[in-house]
């Protein structure tokens, strides 16, 4: 049985494990397959479970602790953006190389961590995550870019929380729930949510407005990956943190 | 917080997220990352340890029931090819939907189904896999690489074999095996066997020596996935199974 | 001054020159950028101009004597695409350097030949002409994209020849052609041809219904290139000329 | 004769044909194929000649004229460089379409005006260039391109000039030549001309030693494009133009 004869087959992967451009800030996001379901599946608290939300920030530690090169990530409902510094040459910048490994550690870790968080709540089945990678090539295009994940998240907590409210507290069907808020602005909802359910919005959890964002903290001991829930869509975050672009500049 | 300024950043993910050319065969390989360690760290026997060939077709089946355009895997060593069929339009052919989401489910599955498979031996970390795509444009090219595989193992196998024969049962050190194999073909390797360590290669059983294949079996109760360890280079296999290749041919 | 701190922006062209899957027939297709002002400027006969049908031939030729690889190429309107053997390997198959070379060497040909076919009628500037290049995986598929090339060729021939009798016989006005035209399949365009034109849409020269075939010749004095205006659709142009698809097959 | 059962082969366009990335400043170069063959043939002067630059140099502002997004561009020997804005939507930035219609225009008008600068020397063929696209993600890395070909302007033309000085007036063979040069750096090289040659290298025409750089000059009357042999690796030149680079900050 000779090998050789088959070996061009190799030759076809060069087509499609293209390199990613160099000097770009290299985005993978994963995103839960069908996680309507799966939330529903495993009695998800709604809007927000933190169970589910520690599990995942959990996971987005153990993928940036495999990847130093990773140096922000941030995480909101069933998604997890990872950034790699824009110098990277991990893997020759072979677009599958990231791609895989990421969604590859961050789905088995998600099942490896489970009871830490979920306890008896058993794991029906194996969960899936889509994922894809994205060249960035500013500073302003990756700061855009995870300010419009953050700005996500507000504009969904916001809703839900105002849709949970109504269903829970107030009785009202789903559709009913939606045709009220489908009228209201942003202000509206910040209102309805003072007003009707004495709920100060901004004085609710920041995990659940603002996200999580991972990040790199170097002490003498070394480096560790701490959890923040901050704006990060204005300067300050940055502004305070500048070994975060350090070398990174365009 | 306005989202609708950062929105731009969306139509970055184009130039990555490339469509898979139709009418080719599309192989999704995966492969584990740094598996020399993790066989080490969970003490596999050697060369072959059942218990991880069988967890490595659970997670595959897992793959394939969910992914019912694939029609055939193809599994070895810490590996897995999965192929769809040449006209699937799932995802319209969006390379990273198929990518990730097969490495993804194929890696929590591997956590998920670990304890049926090693039992009391615990699982240390989540493991982790690469992946990449391929396209293959005729029936031919999409066989040679299914070859290729198998005649992979086939000389994995051969080598792994000998080479553990020497160290477990001769007291050779590894180099010493490694330098008394640098010099033999397949024949010698075959009679080495026989001859000193009164194994008949062929006798041996045939998830080791032929890899695991995967196929859809349809039945009047409706379809399962069965696993075979058979020759799928000559056209034997594939001339038994036409429904295989129906609709497929070039 | 030092080339060396620059020299690595040369890494940059890997991402975009891809290599084009092995063992798919290529084929680029040239078509000129606004010819219709094109033909106007330079009073091209409607709805054919064989000057203008003659020179893109001869370009065509030009291109294809350039690059023997090319085993058919099939013109029409302002438009050519020339197919390439499927194994080759010209450049690596870089897919730049199929591209540029054709639309290069058609675009200079064609002012370079203008005079010949075109006598007293002055090139009032120099035209343009897009490019791109397709794989195409089988055997099938290549000649289902000459197929609809010649079946476009046909609509549209057709419908001119049916929109300018009108027009230059019948002292139409466009507008008033095209709304006659709108609600007439091709039978009845036919019929309107013979009937009210006295014109035998079959007999009209085949160059203007089926298009330009270019092929190679090979004789015992040597090879050559020789236009045809035959039907490529059917099996009949393909079984005549087995040499054409000689180590092509699937 | 139906046109629609083809259709399908339009959508393989699809795989080929990429968006290029956002924001990044897009290159595409341009390069004589075989040009040293040609230079022979139509007897270039040594080292340079400049109905040759002259020509180059034409075809390229017919370029500019034609895609005003192209705000910079860069020539020497056979090969000229087109810089596009950085946010040029063009095409929805198709690459086969820059690629193609730049390459296809310059070599077209390279026949089209032979002979306003060759005069009686009768062009003997159609030539033909090559062509591809660069991304570059910031204005350093697109500066950096830029100054990576006026480098490789100055290293080959004082190279040459002194090759051409020795065969020339010198009489050494081609061979003799290279083998003295060989050991020569560029302060030597300087040297040898103002010694040997009586020629100050610095004092010889600024386009040969610069290469030509072609910007938009815009006043009350419209805009022109201007032909300069200028440096533009430091940055007075960018400096002193402002408006090159308006709106074009990372
Ligand atoms: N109850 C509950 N549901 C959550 C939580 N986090 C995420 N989810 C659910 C709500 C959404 O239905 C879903 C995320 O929305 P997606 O747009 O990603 O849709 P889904 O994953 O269903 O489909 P996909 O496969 O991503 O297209 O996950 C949570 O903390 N609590
Ligand atoms: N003892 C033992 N080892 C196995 C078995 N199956 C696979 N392995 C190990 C042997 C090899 O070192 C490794 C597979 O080789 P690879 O070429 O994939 O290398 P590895 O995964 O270490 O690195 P990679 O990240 O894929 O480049 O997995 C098994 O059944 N028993
Ligand atoms: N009068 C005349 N016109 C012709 C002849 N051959 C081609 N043309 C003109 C008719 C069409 O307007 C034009 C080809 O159509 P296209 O779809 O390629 O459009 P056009 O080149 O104008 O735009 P484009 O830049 O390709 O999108 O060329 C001819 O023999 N005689
Ligand atoms: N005598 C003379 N030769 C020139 C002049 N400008 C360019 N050339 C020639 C010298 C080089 O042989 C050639 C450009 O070098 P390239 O590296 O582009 O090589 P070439 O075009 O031969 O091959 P290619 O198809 O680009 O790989 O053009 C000139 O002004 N005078
Ligand atoms: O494992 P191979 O040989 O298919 O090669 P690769 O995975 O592309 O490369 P590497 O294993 O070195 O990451
Ligand atoms: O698969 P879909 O429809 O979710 O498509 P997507 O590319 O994942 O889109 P989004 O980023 O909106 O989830
Ligand atoms: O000319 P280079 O050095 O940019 O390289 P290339 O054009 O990509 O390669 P070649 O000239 O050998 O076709
Ligand atoms: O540039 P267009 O609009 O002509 O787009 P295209 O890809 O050239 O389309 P077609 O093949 O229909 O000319
Ligand atoms: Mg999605
Ligand atoms: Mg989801
Ligand atoms: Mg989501
Ligand atoms: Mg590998
Ligand atoms: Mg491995
Ligand atoms: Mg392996
Ligand atoms: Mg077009
Ligand atoms: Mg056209
Ligand atoms: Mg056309
Ligand atoms: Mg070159
Ligand atoms: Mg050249
Ligand atoms: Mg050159």
């Amino acid at each position: 049985m000779s090998k050789s004869r088959f070996e061009y087959v190799k030759q076809f992967e060069q087509q499609t494990d293209t390199l990613l451009l160099p000097n770009c800030f290299l985005v993978v996001r994963v995103d839960g397959r069908a996680f309507h379901r799966f939330a529903a599946a495993h009695k998800y608290r709604r809007p927000n479970d933190e169970r589910g939300i520690g599990l995942m920030n959990r996971c987005a530690e153990r993928v940036m602790r495999e990847f130093p090169d990773i140096f922000v990530a941030y995480g909101e409902s069933d998604e997890y953006s990872f950034v790699f510094r824009r110098n990277t040459t991990l893997y020759s910048r072979r677009q599958f190389k990231y791609l895989s490994y990421v969604v590859s550690l961050f789905s088995s870790s998600f099942v490896y961590h489970w009871k830490e968080f979920f306890g008896d709540e058993e794991l029906q089945y194996a969960p899936c995550f889509d994922a894809r990678v994205v060249c960035y090539p500013t500073l302003r295009n990756m700061r855009d870019y995870l300010s419009w994940r953050q700005a996500d998240t507000h504009i969904n907590n916001l809703y839900n929380t105002c849709f949970w409210a109504l269903v829970q507290q107030d009785n009202k069907t789903p559709t009913e729930a939606e045709q009220i808020l489908r009228v209201t602005d942003s202000g509206a909802k910040n209102e309805m949510l003072f007003t009707q359910f004495k709920t100060n919005y901004n004085e609710l959890p920041a995990v659940y407005r603002k996200g999580s964002v991972l990040v790199w903290e170097r002490t003498e001991e070394g480096a560790s990956v701490v959890t923040l829930h901050e704006d990060i869509i204005g300067n300050g975050f940055w502004d305070a943190r500048p070994e975060l672009l350090k070398g990174q500049q365009d």
